[in-house]
């Protein structure tokens, strides 16, 4: 591994994630809070729930009562007034169930001149979740919709209508009281009724394409859940006020800045990225060997959010396959590294937030035997990426704003 | 369909094959051919050898002897002084072995006062071919190192020494003559040892090598191949001058001229694409996305070689899945193109060179009630932009150097 690259990398890294951590964000969003006359309860949900309320709680000095639902090991220490609750994430489990109903209560009986304030991450989809179906059947259907590489927007269409919670029903429940909604955006282009299945927005799709999925998947579920797909969500609400903070846009940017001061010449190409993850990761390899010639430091940068398609039992995530696919291509190339990362620290389930790879990564993978073909196959991008000592590691960051992508040519 | 954008599209393809048809790039390296005072013999082999020697013999206006060897059915006419074979491809058969050696034979008495004009393109390995064990032995040996799962360099270390022209040796058949090799490179990056397996290249594989694999696999051959595998090739060559034209790196340089012309910013990305045909399409309609907002007219470009994983039945090609692939990115982005086409005019078993879709092309293939998933799922791309009237026509061309991709910003 080229050091004095992989160095370059991680300041990248360090000054990208700094620039979208949630505390700054959300003191920012609250100077349009005006709250009524009434109490102020807080409820945040998802991977950046903990910090995000701390942030809150911090600004504001007390909220009358308040809840945070976040993944296990994501909060941080007390917040005063608010109970803070951990439960599964990717696949909601009876804790997101019983946290989410507790936030349910915490809204039931306001009256107008209450305000609610929802602090919303991504990762609210698991994490703020009662569903109208059985806990069993909805992680069920979860796991159809992983397995068969449902998109994230088909995945959301279905789930907001088997929940008591999203799609605009968590804004419902919370009325006649009026809702601040604070949104970091980890979803390409901020579309508000698909982060966290929008709890606080208005749903624009209809029972008939949730139905068109089902279909198109060849979904199993049980006729009550079938029935729930063709009970529409709300497609006008007038409590909410939405703040977006945050988003995959200023990720980029953040790093296009540190390229920039690093003396990289950096080329946004994009920041909407939702392709197959190892194929752009052989795309940025290809686009790495062709500048090789061009005499210039260039880093070429792509934001969004790839996707992995599973074909073995390994371990890894779409940011680690993106860097390991990219290192065939890259091999020699001197000067050229391709690495990815999540901006929520946290790629697939590992303890990485993304991969790293260089012109010596398939030296370095040759040396421990491994071919990078299986690896890919086995979708055990770790093990090979801790063989070459191409992991990322971050820690939780306490924001998911997506991912980013660099390809680096340092002459 | 957006007809000015195709209009740009159309004038895009139609500049980027005129230079790289075999005529115009024969005749352009022709400028630095410096014959000697003796006899000037030409040698043409591959698919494009036909267009090749009939343009070299019109730019010189007369050769002193010479022969093609191309495919069957790829003679279009007589060439004065030259004798036109055709033979088996991608297999080679006796015509191949019987036209190599009447090459072998035309250069064999030469003085180092002549000329070996020798004019190489894809398909050279099969066509191209004098083995020196029997046809049948040859044919059971590539056999065994396809069925045995060699890769391509250790299935070409083998075959070089069986041959009496690939790995260097026709350029020493020609010696003392000086060879001026033309070279219309098929293979990303061009490798000049793999493209025809090399015939006037040194040779960089060893015997050692060539032992090695032959006893990794076990394969069975005669006591006298088994002696060839030990007899060196060239490792130096002194009697060669290549030139390397019409490669995609030179279609892609004329794609970037006329964007420019036609008032597009043109980026290069890569002039060695080689991931999957749709999510290349994916990546270049997010690349659209993102830079829609830029109030600039933009061209990124790609080229290379993309490759299809058949999940169906349906007709269709690498260029045709990528453009349609390209479709959904790019719906409603005002000015937005996505086209890709093969340099040979061929793109998969049709009679398309590639595809063409634009902002409008989700609507159309709508009102024809066509589903992109279904249709990419049935590799039918083909019948998709037929709908949609996204195909791109050329007819053959006469050469091969892989594909380009455009992705078009007319803002």
């Amino acid at each position: 591994m080229d050091q004095k690259l992989r160095k370059d990398a991680d300041a990248i890294i360090r000054a990208s994630l700094d620039q979208v951590l949630p505390d700054e964000a959300v003191s920012r969003a609250l100077r349009e809070f005006r709250p009524g006359s009434g109490k102020v309860v807080l409820v945040a949900a998802g991977k950046a729930a903990w910090q995000m309320a701390k942030a809150a709680v911090d600004t504001l000095g007390k909220v009358d009562e308040g809840i945070v639902v976040t993944k296990y090991g994501h909060v941080m220490g007390e917040i005063p007034g608010v109970e803070c609750c951990e439960a599964g994430h990717p696949v909601p489990d009876e804790n997101s169930f019983a946290s989410t109903q507790k936030a349910l209560d915490l809204v039931n009986d306001l009256s107008e001149d209450d305000s609610v304030l929802f602090l919303l991450s991504g990762g609210g989809s698991a994490l703020f979740e009662k569903p109208l179906v059985s806990g069993d059947e909805l992680q069920d259907i979860t796991k159809q919709l992983l397995a068969c590489g449902a998109d994230i927007v088909e995945m959301n269409t279905i789930r907001k209508r088997l929940s008591a919670v999203k799609g605009g029903r968590f804004a419902l429940a919370c009325a006649p009281a009026n809702v601040f909604a604070i949104v970091l955006s980890d979803i390409i282009g901020d579309p508000l009724d698909m982060i966290a299945s929008g709890p606080a927005y208005p749903d624009a799709s209809t029972c008939e394409e949730a139905l068109a999925i089902a279909k198109k998947y060849g979904l199993r579920m049980s006729l009550a859940a079938m029935d729930l797909l063709s009970q529409e969500t709300p497609k006008t609400i007038s409590n909410v006020t939405t703040k977006i903070t945050g988003s995959v846009r200023e990720l980029c940017g953040a790093a296009e800045k540190k390229c920039r001061e690093l003396g990289y010449e950096p080329v946004l190409l994009t920041d909407q990225l939702a392709c197959e993850a190892r194929e752009a990761g052989a795309f940025l390899g290809a686009v790495l060997r062709t500048h090789a010639g061009d005499g210039k430091k260039l880093a070429f940068i792509a934001g969004g959010e790839t996707v992995v398609h599973l074909t073995g039992k390994g371990l890894g995530g779409r940011n680690q396959e993106l860097a390991l696919a990219a290192a065939p291509l890259i091999k020699g190339v001197p000067g050229a590294a391709v690495f990815s990362f999540g901006s929520d620290g946290t790629d697939g389930p590992t303890d990485a937030a993304g991969g790293y790879a260089d012109y010596e990564t398939m030296d370095a993978l040759a040396a421990n035997g491994l071919d990078i073909a299986a690896v890919l196959k086995d979708n055990d991008a770790y093990h090979a990426l801790l063989a070459a000592d191409g992991l990322i590691v971050t820690g939780p960051t306490g924001t998911n704003v997506n991912d980013v992508s660099v390809a680096l040519l340092a002459v």
